[in-house]
């Protein structure tokens, strides 16, 4: 299967580590973002949102990086990373929203303007972030794992713009639960990096 | 089952307007949001993150709409809301995670600011809702429903805050397509409103 891919996303990134962690064997394309390529065909007419990631697997087209997660744990990572029952999605399905909104309005969108200079609101990025992390730190401080407690497509999800967000100014020196989450996913089976991954 | 609910939150209208389509008892607690019940016990307790909704279904607590819809119908709606393949799975997915992204940060932001007087930039959310809404026009031009050609989960979080944009200033008259979409989803056995749905 194909993953549209450009390397210094981090929502192209939950992909490439999901596929990782589950021995699923990616054909990365890489799409000149700075050239506009996502906006144009054939790309366009894959997502017509012009976004990464975008994922062709047969006749499976998905834009979003939460559905690209959903549709390669169901299909081929077993109940183990997106588990079957109601309860178990429920809780799961919380990071995924967390890692939609929160993630992306926070550690994504400072490091979108940090890094890459998008025209966005670094204040605001931040001030999203100084509220959602103290969350999540009380959250690891209580339980190893984000949901079900054992890594999910959750880790997936949120790990990412965590382990770069220092990139955008987001860092995680006041998290001490966080940061040794952090080490607990780098040390699963198959882990993969990204550039910023420290 | 107990939803502590806001009746003018379209995110607590996304569990109500669920319940009422595949016919699930809700028991409504209204939460006094103006006097920071939220931010106390004993819902701070249910729920960290301070927001509503929250759903306690026996051992089963909840937050975030998106988290809730999977649960319920996966539990009690069937297959017809949120199907159990994965390409189908991913397919709604594609919308539960624009509903947490973009509608949250276009329509519902904008309608935050203008009708309760967040301090939020509503021109962004503006901006947002103008990127987001061709896009949702362009699909429902070709599409009945968002997803599987039926009415899915999809629907209840993508619904409440399109139908109720116009609150903040975002409406629905150059979408025709959306237009129609709203009035299918409308007509749909066991609907309901909510105040500001015309």
């Amino acid at each position: 299967m194909k993953l549209y891919d450009l390397e210094l996303s981090g929502n192209c990134y939950k992909v490439r580590l999901f596929a990782a962690l589950v021995g699923i064997e990616l054909e990365l394309e890489p799409v000149d973002i700075p050239g506009g390529a996502h906006k144009r065909p054939p790309l366009i007419d894959l997502n017509p949102w012009g976004e990464l990631p975008v994922l062709v697997d047969g006749d499976v087209v998905l834009r979003d990086s939460q559905a690209i997660l959903v549709y390669l744990a169901r299909r081929y990572g077993g109940n183990q990373w997106w588990p079957d029952g109601a309860a178990q999605q429920g809780e799961v399905m919380q990071w995924l929203s967390t890692a939609a909104n929160e993630i992306h309005n926070g550690p994504n969108t400072a490091r979108l303007v940090e890094k890459f200079g998008y025209p966005l609101n670094k204040a605001r990025a931040l001030e999203v972030s100084a509220q959602l992390l103290p969350l999540i730190e009380q959250h690891l401080s209580r339980h190893d794992w984000l949901a079900l407690g054992r890594p999910t497509i959750a880790e997936c999800a949120v790990f990412p713009y965590l382990a770069v967000g220092w990139e955008g100014g987001v860092t995680l020196n006041d998290y001490p639960a966080i940061q040794a989450w952090i080490e607990r996913t780098k040390a699963l089976p198959g882990f993969v990096g990204m550039p910023g991954v420290r």
